[in-house]
């Protein structure tokens, strides 16, 4: 019975742009620590999962090579993708994984966690999925209830059939503490309802009540489970149209973790709809393991208050900042100078391209902002300034007619993947380390300080051999300067080489 | 009794960041129309100065550099500067400027003119002058008020023995046709009394009498009658302390004019002080000429606002912007995407390298900002991106340990000085046009899409033979990339090849 998991790494992340990008949403970031919410997961997967287990990541064909360079770089090599032909919510999305859990493993038990939320408990958090799994182990849907907090009514809340055990309560009650006893066992415990997103009164009646639980979207269940209680919601609630599409959706499922070809049209035809709609809360088989971890959903940019500790006037400024005057304001900057003067209740996020500055009760709206940019096809709505790959990272520095400048990071014992371009040469200073470079037959060194020249239509490839980063500036010259202009004819990376909308480099 | 202008080119632009710098003050700025308030202020000189005519402007040494190479970059070569040595405020700059002018011309009347503001009535501005001028002839200090347009309490006022002759208020208020009877002439009427920055109640008052004026700044007088009216102030006001230094401000200016050596000290102990303070306000031959002109004040950021219409709900976007819901909100950007979200009354002005967000009732208090930029020597107090030469434009793409990247721009026929660096080497990358490179002894072109590389201590010059702009990105390495690191052997503009404090090329 291994542990295989499932991150979902969908979400668009617009409501937290201008970090966020199209090509770079909240899950990638590193905005909040050393590791992004990405890696995060990841690594508290890796955390349960144990020898014999895996680690699945479902994730959009848009975002896919994003995503590998990003776990690539982060260290992250050993991760199996599942790329969903389009999006469609989570009920496919599960149900393409749990097949493909299956396909493994006909005991398989799946720990499916999003990614876009940050939890810190270690050791507890181990424990919590230690008893989902348990109570997954006869075929239910096992939920991570968390303890509520607060009424807070953007929370879906779960009821369970009773509260947590007294000791468990007790171990709450301390929860700031840490010290958790060993001996204090978490259970499984029978689901009654759910309930999305209640209005402030009932959120405070549930709170009150003592067995409502946030539901913090994890989900441990057998892989099977998974797809049989899709199947049976369909046919015990043949009413219910979130339900209507799960025998297709489980098909589908089927058909494409088994390999079968031109799968694409049956996954579009899926209807969108959230694994919750579509079997949670029509199952007769679903438990929740009531926790208390150190987690927090990361919905808007008020997330980014938690970065800093507010002054006496609730003015927190993270990055270059200034402030004089202000109160109760975020003044968050990635690398440029913002000066914030005599506001109220405001959110200023600046990026090396973009920056929004929002009512701060007004953060939810956001995806106001990223629809009018969409509107104007603004290129800060796709990409950020900064992008990572398995071997390091480039920045674009500028771009006009017919030329660019870009700043390239090589990482120790990194290479990009030979290729050509058949519109644009590219001259590279080297600025730090040594550049061992190909060009058709040529392989030479190029030390800091000193430059090379790559031809229209020549093979080239960089690599750096030495034992710091290598860093370069790229400047292209062309009458088209678009990334889809390269012939890879290589790639350290088991990248495609061969595909329709190639990723630079 | 030739014309002479006089261009006070002081003001650390404080009010104005962070579109001004202290190297770019707002007079530099191109940000209201195609020419800077400085060059427009010039081009309104040279209408009224005529062929025996000539313009001086006063400048401080730490502006000097930058003011020259903006105007060399405008096409105002004909130029004279006075370059004080440390900044005094406007009495010890307009006697120096007066006791230079009397050297040159014993007759010569001198036209005062502020570059901080807008004025754009070409043929009203100079028929305004020209009764100035006939008012100064019998010795007079001639000010410039303007009907005031509203009882505004940030102009100082000017209190005329009686209103403007029928002729010329029937002219006022007509003041938006411009079309005006050359037979109505404006005369200068003696001046009452002069009142700073009134209260609101004073200030309706005034404006409801109707023999008051805006102090525009602007004077008309005689060389000697300034210098003269300063000695008769102090004379005859022995106890006003304004007064107090002018003897030795008179005795400096002329030391200076007559290039007497070691007059640095005296100027420096010289006492800060305004001519209004100093003179106007206690002399007893001040006169005002009323002018309906199309001026303005450009005293803060919300003097952006002038430059787009709002929306109906009060939004401006200037640049790049995008809005949803604001109110009443400046969202001004000279490059970046700068997006606002249901903001109330804010003024957010963007530039490359730094961004202010300030509460609209707060653009006054700008200042306190720089303070705390000064305060942590933050270089965007400085300087900004992009800086103008006379044979173009530089801007800083990037700046790392040991590199920097620029883009330079040189005009048709223009060249950089021949020139050295002890500490950097550079790479140079032709984008567009073909650059003319001196090298130590040679002499090569380096076309579009090439490179040349230029070790340290070589000598060095780039030239635009070309008849479209010459465009290249320049790679700096080296272990020191200050600006101070550079000789010179010779300079296309004048500019000295041997100084404390060289400007980048």
């Amino acid at each position: 019975m291994a542990l295989h998991a499932v991150i979902l790494a969908g979400g668009s992340g617009t409501r937290f742009w201008p970090l966020s990008r199209e090509l770079a949403p909240k899950q990638l970031l590193t905005v909040f620590g050393d590791r992004s919410l990405m890696a995060a997961t990841v690594e508290r997967a890796r955390q349960v999962t144990g020898d014999t287990g895996d680690i699945r990541v479902v994730v959009g064909g848009v975002l896919f090579d994003e995503l590998r360079n990003h776990l690539l770089a982060a260290g992250d090599g050993d991760i199996a993708y599942l790329v969903e032909p389009a999006p469609r919510n989570t009920a496919p999305a599960l149900a393409l994984a749990a097949a493909d859990v299956l396909r493994a493993d006909a005991d398989g038990i799946v720990i499916m966690l999003p990614s876009d939320h940050i939890c810190q408990d270690g050791e507890r958090w181990q424990r919590t999925i230690a008893a989902a799994v348990a109570g997954a182990s006869d075929g239910s849907l096992v939920t991570i209830g968390l303890v509520p907090r607060s009424p807070d009514t953007a929370f879906g809340y779960i009821h369970a059939a009773h509260a947590a055990s007294d000791g468990f309560a007790e171990e709450a009650a301390g929860r700031d503490s840490h010290a958790v006893s060993p001996a204090r066992a978490m259970t499984a415990i029978p689901v009654t309802s759910f309930t999305e997103k209640p209005d402030a009164e009932t959120a405070e009646r549930y709170v009150a009540a003592g067995d409502y639980y946030w539901n913090s979207g994890m989900l441990v269940a057998r892989a099977d489970a998974i797809l049989r209680e899709l199947e049976r919601a369909a046919e015990r609630h043949p009413d219910v149209p979130a339900a209507a599409g799960n025998l297709a959706t489980v098909a589908c499922a089927r058909a494409i973790a088994a390999g079968a070809a031109d799968t694409d049209a049956a996954w579009d035809a899926l209807p969108p709809v959230s694994f919750d709609h579509a079997a949670l809360e029509l199952s007769d088989r679903v438990k929740v393991v009531p926790a208390d971890l150190d987690w927090s959903d990361v919905g808007s940019l008020t997330s980014l208050e938690r970065l800093a500790a507010p002054d006496a006037r609730g003015v927190r400024i993270i990055g270059q900042g200034v402030d004089v005057d202000s109160r109760d304001t975020l003044n968050y900057s990635s690398e440029r100078l913002v000066a914030t003067l005599g506001l109220d209740d405001v959110l200023v996020v600046d990026t090396a391209d973009a920056t929004l500055v929002a009512a701060r009760d007004r953060a939810q709206d956001v995806r106001l902002v990223v629809d009018e940019l969409r509107r104007r096809g603004a290129p800060e709505l796709t990409q950020n300034k900064t992008s990572l790959r398995p071997w390091g990272s480039w920045t674009m520095l500028t771009r006009g007619i017919g030329y660019q400048v870009k700043e390239i990071e090589v990482a120790p014992a990194a290479r990009l993947s030979l290729q050509s371009h058949t519109r644009r040469s590219e001259h590279w200073i080297v600025i730090a380390g040594t550049a061992t470079v190909t060009r058709d037959t040529e392989h030479f060194d190029v030390a800091a300080g000193e430059s090379t020249f790559l031809p229209i239509g020549c093979k080239h490839s960089l690599e750096n051999r030495g034992d710091i980063p290598l860093r370069i500036v790229e400047v292209a010259i062309g009458d088209y300067l678009g990334e889809d202009d390269i012939t890879r004819y290589d790639d350290p990376y088991g990248r495609s080489v061969d595909t329709d909308t190639p990723t630079p480099y």
